[in-house]
C-alpha cells in the first residue's frame, strides 16, 4: 500500500448482486454457480480498473451495503446470506491478495438479539482474516423498531469487536420504507442520526477501545459541527473528548465544497479516505469533467491540506483504525 | 421591514411551551388563562430582546416545531391544540404587529387523511392573517409511516396551498422514536429525506406553484450537493429545474464554515435568512464568543456574498416566498 489505500466503504461486484433476485435458486445452491473466472470478470472490469485509474493501491472490500438487506426473509435468512456474501469477499480477497482485504456484514434481523452475529463475527476475522465488520443500526431498513445503538441491546457486538480489535463501518442497507430513498435519503439519515446517538449517551465510557466509522463523510454532520458543538456543549460535553476518539468519517462526499468542509472543520486525524466504488453515483460531473466519486482528486486538490494530512487521510489514519491490516 | 428580517423558522414563546404538560387542566381551558401582559412578559424577555440585539426586525412568528406534537392523542387532540397554538400566535402577532408575522400549524395526525387540514388552512389564512403554514412530513413522529411527501396523499393540501398562495415550511415536530434525537437527528434527517423525495419525484410538475422551505440549511443537502447532483443526472433530471424553483432553505447552520457552504453551492435565489430563536442551540459558540444561533452575523461576515446577495437573503427572497407579507 503506497500513498492511496483502502475505501472503508461498502461496495460490491456484479457476482453477489445476482442473489438479490429473489426468483433465482436458494442462496446455497447459487453458492456453487461463480467461478473464479466470473469473480475476475467482474473484478477487473470494476474495482481493479478503477483502482489503476484512479490511483487508489488497496481497497478494503467489504459488501455492497444495500445487498445486505437484513430486512429480508428472517434471522435464518439473513445468516445464510450473511455466510455467502462474506465467502464471496473471500474468495475475491484471495484471488488478489495486493489489491482487496475484506471486511464482512453480519447476521442482523429486525427484533434479533444482535448476539446471533458473534459467531460470525469471530469466523470472520478468525478464520476469513477480515479486519473489520459493517454494522447496520437499522436492520428493520427505515423504520427504525430497533434500539439506539447506545442500548445495551448492542452491547454482546461491540464486547466482541473490542475483543478482536476490529472497527465498524455504521451503514444502513436499503430501505423498504418508501419515504426514504436509499442513496439519496437512508444512508445519510442514518449516519447523522447515529452520530447523535454517540453525542447523546456515553458509549465510548463503556467502550473506551470501540471503533466506529461512519460513511458520506459523517452525514450532515460537518455541515452542522455548529449545531453538535452546541448541542454537546448544552449537555455539558465536548465533542473532542466524548466522541471524536472513537469517530471517524470517511471522505465519500461528491463534490469539492464538501471535502473543504469536512477537512476544515473535522479533525485530520479523524478522516479517512474512502469512496464508494463502484456505488451509489457513478456518473461525471459535468461541472468537472470527473466522476462525482473520484473522491481522491478532492483530497489532492486541496490548498487547505499539508502533505502530512493528506498522508493522514489517505494511509496512515487506516492503518491506525484498522489495527489487524 | 428593513435589511434583516424574518426567520421563516419555527420557534415558540413561554406560554405556547406550558400546553405541552399533561399534568395541566385540558387545553381548552388553558386557553382562557393566559393574559395579555404573560404573553408580553414572555415575548419582551426573549424574541423580542432578541430582535433588537441581534438586528432583525421582523419575525415570521410560527409554532414551536417540536411542541406541535401530531403523534400526541389523535386527530381530535391535534385539532384543539392546533387551534389553540394557531390562536396564540394570533395574538402574539396582533399584541406586535410591527414585530411579527403569523404562520401556523396543521392538525396533522398519523394515518389521517391531510384533507383533514384544510378547515384550519383556510382559517389561519383568510381569518388569523397568517402568510403560511408548518408542514410535518412525518406526522408518527419518527416511525415514517405515512406515505412520502410526492404521494397523492398529500394532494388536498398542496392544492389549497396554491390556491391560498402560502408556502409550506417543511418541518417535523418531536420524536417518539429513541433512535432519534429531534433537534440533533430527526429535523436533519426530515430535511435531507423530504428533499430527495422531491428529487426522485415530479411533484412540482402537478403543481409548479407549491413553494416548500427546507430548514437547518435543507439538512445534509448543500454538503452533499454533488451526491444529488449526481443522483437526479443518473434520473435525467437536473436539480435547478426539477426542484430548485420550488425550494428553499433558510439559514440555521451554526458555524461559518456551514454558512459559506450554503451559499456557495446553492443559488442565492433559493437561501431564505433565518434563526431558530428561541430554538434548538442557545448556548455561546466558545470559539466565537457569539450564540451559535446568531445566524445573521454569518451572512454579515461572508467574504463572499456581495450586498445585493445579502439584501436577497435578508429580505427580497423571503418577500417572493411570502407572497402575502
Amino acid at each position: 500500500m503506497a500513498t492511496t489505500p483502502p475505501p472503508p466503504t461498502p461496495f460490491g461486484i456484479g457476482g453477489t448482486k445476482a442473489f438479490n433476485n429473489t426468483s433465482l435458486p436458494s442462496p446455497d445452491k447459487m453458492k456453487l454457480q461463480i467461478s473464479d473466472d466470473q469473480i475476475r470478470d467482474s473484478l477487473e472490469g470494476a474495482q481493479l480498473k478503477l483502482q489503476a485509474e484512479r490511483g487508489t493501491d488497496l481497497t478494503i472490500f467489504s459488501p455492497r451495503a444495500s445487498a445486505m438487506g437484513h430486512h429480508e426473509g428472517d434471522a435464518a435468512v439473513s445468516e445464510i446470506w450473511t455466510t455467502i456474501s462474506n465467502d464471496m469477499i473471500h474468495r475475491a480477497v484471495s484471488l488478489y491478495p495486493d489489491n482487496f482485504v475484506g471486511v464482512g456484514q453480519l447476521p442482523q434481523a429486525p427484533g434479533v438479539d444482535p448476539g446471533n452475529c458473534i459467531p460470525e463475527l469471530e469466523r470472520m476475522v478468525n478464520e476469513l482474516g477480515f479486519i473489520g465488520c459493517n454494522l447496520n443500526p437499522d436492520p428493520s431498513g427505515g423504520y427504525w423498531t430497533d434500539p439506539p445503538m447506545f442500548d445495551k441491546w448492542w452491547y454482546p457486538v461491540y464486547e466482541k469487536m473490542c475483543e478482536l480489535d476490529v472497527p465498524a463501518m455504521i451503514h444502513v442497507t436499503r430501505s423498504c420504507n418508501p419515504n426514504f430513498h436509499f442513496t439519496g435519503s437512508h444512508y445519510i439519515c442514518a449516519d447523522t442520526t447515529v452520530f447523535m446517538q454517540l453525542v447523546e449517551s456515553d458509549l465510548f465510557n463503556d467502550f473506551p477501545e470501540l471503533k466506529f466509522i461512519i460513511p458520506h463523510g459523517g452525514g450532515a454532520v460537518p455541515y452542522h459541527w455548529g449545531r453538535y458543538r452546541g448541542l454537546a456543549q448544552a449537555m455539558d460535553k465536548m465533542l473532542d473528548d466524548h466522541v471524536m476518539n472513537n469517530v471517524y468519517f470517511d471522505t465519500c462526499v461528491y463534490h469539492q465544497p464538501g471535502i473543504d468542509l469536512l477537512t476544515k472543520v473535522i479533525p485530520i486525524k479523524n478522516i479517512l479516505f474512502a469512496s464508494e466504488m463502484v456505488g451509489a453515483v457513478r456518473g461525471i460531473d459535468p461541472e468537472t469533467g470527473f466522476n462525482f466519486d473520484d473522491t481522491k482528486r478532492y483530497i489532492d486538490s486541496s490548498a487547505a491540506l499539508s502533505d502530512a494530512d493528506k498522508q493522514a487521510i489517505f494511509e496512515d489514519n487506516t492503518r491506525r483504525v484498522f489495527s489487524r491490516m
